[in-house]
């Protein structure tokens, strides 16, 4: 029985809030015994969110990297290169249970989440704006999972654990 | 010196109004002399805009497919077999030297419009929603064109070239 | 109905002496009425493919470019950009009707072989080396057509066309 | 400091004498405290070496898998899915240190070590014949480590790193 794998996505940008929100989000992660999934690069909610999980004994966290150049973040366990550039993004989603975007800053994470629907993951959305809850109901209908804290997003994945939907 | 390639998207609903826009849009780039470039399978806008296109002598149609078995559009000249499943949804957009999305219906429109802007692409949106215009404004910033039919959609493409924009 | 597409593969080194096999197979293929398909890029085979092609009024030459970054063949007609990099020498066997291979001087021609077997596409090699015959004998057993010259390698795909395994 | 990665592959064909190499090979990388990566699919030398390195407590294995749809091998630890098909090949060989191949009985086997060779990394083959060992001596000009056992496979891999050549 694999443990269940949850893909972690957002900015690129190391001076955006959800920086914290994914350190958070890391840790929380790895406390439940989870792996923590990323696109693994050097920056922004990539290498926070890999950093929060290693503060915990035993966790793993694995970066699907764009590039065989691609700066890897220094606490990533195993760095899968992928030298797909942005298709890239289709297997961070692929190889995730849930994926959770802590926030939708730009087309990056734009791309995530709806590649991630597109191949019939859950999706947890933390702290979407107004338009992107609008948008999303639009092309998704109801499909986004939202909460607003680190904390929500955990309670956000037990439940979809626990509901059987795990896939 | 190639001929510019149209990429144009959309949803594969065969009853959307967009079948119709795909339709009209693949005929007037054909007569500009213009390649057009789709998803190629056989359903909804990826059909039409094939079909629209051969109404004109001497047209080239390109299908990027998603997989080995997927149904090829009739009126697709050259097939282009990827095996990438969604992944084929970046590949789609590199090749395209602007991006036309005739409305956006579904997760996996709104993963070529942001690949495509994630990729540096110009995109026109034909008939977006509010809701889609909002979104969009809020992680792309004005990089989309939005256009209400596929005429405006040919002017806005030879603006894009007139402007020297073509990449 | 479909023109046949012909994938073209072999080195990228400007001095084999494949380069003159590719320049005269290009020619041949075009003159048959077929697609010229290689890897695109401005160097050795894949520059002389679709040089021999386009001396053929009406003929059209596609290629499958590793990345956004790649120097485009001047002969190509229309480039399909993967970001794949070398994962894009699958979509090259995949797209093709029949793969050929213009000696097999490295690795990447040797990739391409492999997964176009892989793939079950028919694959004919001009001039392999006794060596490559007893390897690919032993792996593929008697999969590949072996040729000397070009106008060989069109008598063999006439006979693979001819013989209904077109796929 | 991420641990060394060792991509293992070769047939999935469960009754070849490579089943039993690779899972001997797999015990003695996760006794040295290497990741085992492979094609994670349950057949052959892929569940062979997961279940060999999942004899060692602590050890860590990683599958590429090809599709969405693929079984995976029971001792894989985390399933990395690609839904890119045989492509997948190229990403076991860029995430991996050094590849090693439990012999070379079909295409995959042979595309994988030839994608290997072009991505620039080290490439082990257990047990090579005569017909394979002289092919890749003229397309890859020594750069192959031939040895006859996983053990001699593992001294191979100490030299390796010994030497610096870790990339």
């Amino acid at each position: 029985m694999r443990k269940p794998v949850i893909g972690v996505v957002g900015t690129s940008n190391d001076s955006s809030p959800a920086v914290d929100v994914a350190l958070k989000l890391g840790k929380l992660i790895a406390l439940e015994g989870w792996i923590v999934l990323s696109g693994g690069r050097d920056a922004g909610v990539m290498r926070a969110v890999s950093r929060g999980a290693k503060e915990v004994p035993g966790s793993l966290t694995i970066g699907i990297l764009p590039s065989q150049s691609s700066d890897v973040a220094p606490d990533i366990d195993v760095a899968i290169v992928t030298d797909l550039h942005n298709a890239r993004n289709n297997v961070i989603t692929l190889s995730s249970d849930v994926v959770i975007a802590c926030g939708i800053e730009g087309p990056g994470t734009t791309s995530e989440i709806a590649l991630a629907l597109k191949n019939n993951k859950r999706v947890i959305v933390i702290g979407a704006t107004e338009a992107a809850r609008t948008f999303f109901e639009e092309v998704a209908g109801g499909k986004l999972i939202h909460v607003k804290t680190p904390e929500e997003a955990i309670q956000a994945l037990l439940a979809v654990f626990t509901g059987g939907r795990r896939k």
